[in-house]
């Protein structure tokens, strides 16, 4: 048994124009982006049911939005994403990179979230 | 005044994909995917305080996510999100599409949730 959810809405933005992205996002949301200090990542806007939408700046790379899917149990997790189709690419620092049918990167994540239980579905 | 919020995020897939895609993310997610009749569009989840995961089915064009602000003034909101440095790139049946300052796609809807007012940020 373990379980996942959906946890974030992740807006990916080359270095160049990160800064610019974050401000634009924050205005169009009415919100102060919080930066997460020592990361590539702010806060944009709790998105509800423990949903969050974030920005993180990428060393390298075309602009894109993926998901993360929080999970307690990462191999697990990312076994029974690839029973559904989707392919591992990479892992790096516990969160595995992975791209689904249409080829869209997603990530599984560890519990990062302190409502994780809550939101959580349970597989068997 | 008008009023707008983040309704959707939409992952749209090319069409020789969009059934695999649809069918991954409603078993990635644990919910049975709700086609919209008509449309090209799917509901795969709602995601909590009105905001929903939805898939479009693309004519043409590559895969992506993207976000969709709802509003009550589409001319308004467009103007609003102009003077934060969005471009716009083109209007279909009453939704604006525009670019972000990193160059990714997202678009003005006119109201389509019964709880759009619960949620929406209010601009003077």
């Amino acid at each position: 048994m373990h379980r996942s959810r959906l946890q974030v809405v992740l807006i990916d933005s080359a270095p160049d124009v990160a800064d610019a992205e974050v401000t634009f996002w924050g205005a169009a949301l009415g919100r102060d982006p919080v930066p997460e200090a020592g990361t590539p990542f702010s806060l944009l806007s709790p998105l509800g049911a423990g949903l969050v939408l974030a920005h993180q700046r990428l060393d390298a790379g075309a602009s894109r939005i993926h998901l993360d899917i929080e999970t307690d149990d990462t191999a697990a997790e990312v076994r029974r994403l690839q029973g559904l189709g989707a392919v591992a690419i990479g892992e790096h620092d516990g969160v595995t990179q992975l791209r689904d049918p249409a080829g869209l990167v997603f990530c599984v994540v560890p519990v990062q979230s302190d409502d994780f239980g809550e939101h959580a579905t349970v597989w068997e």
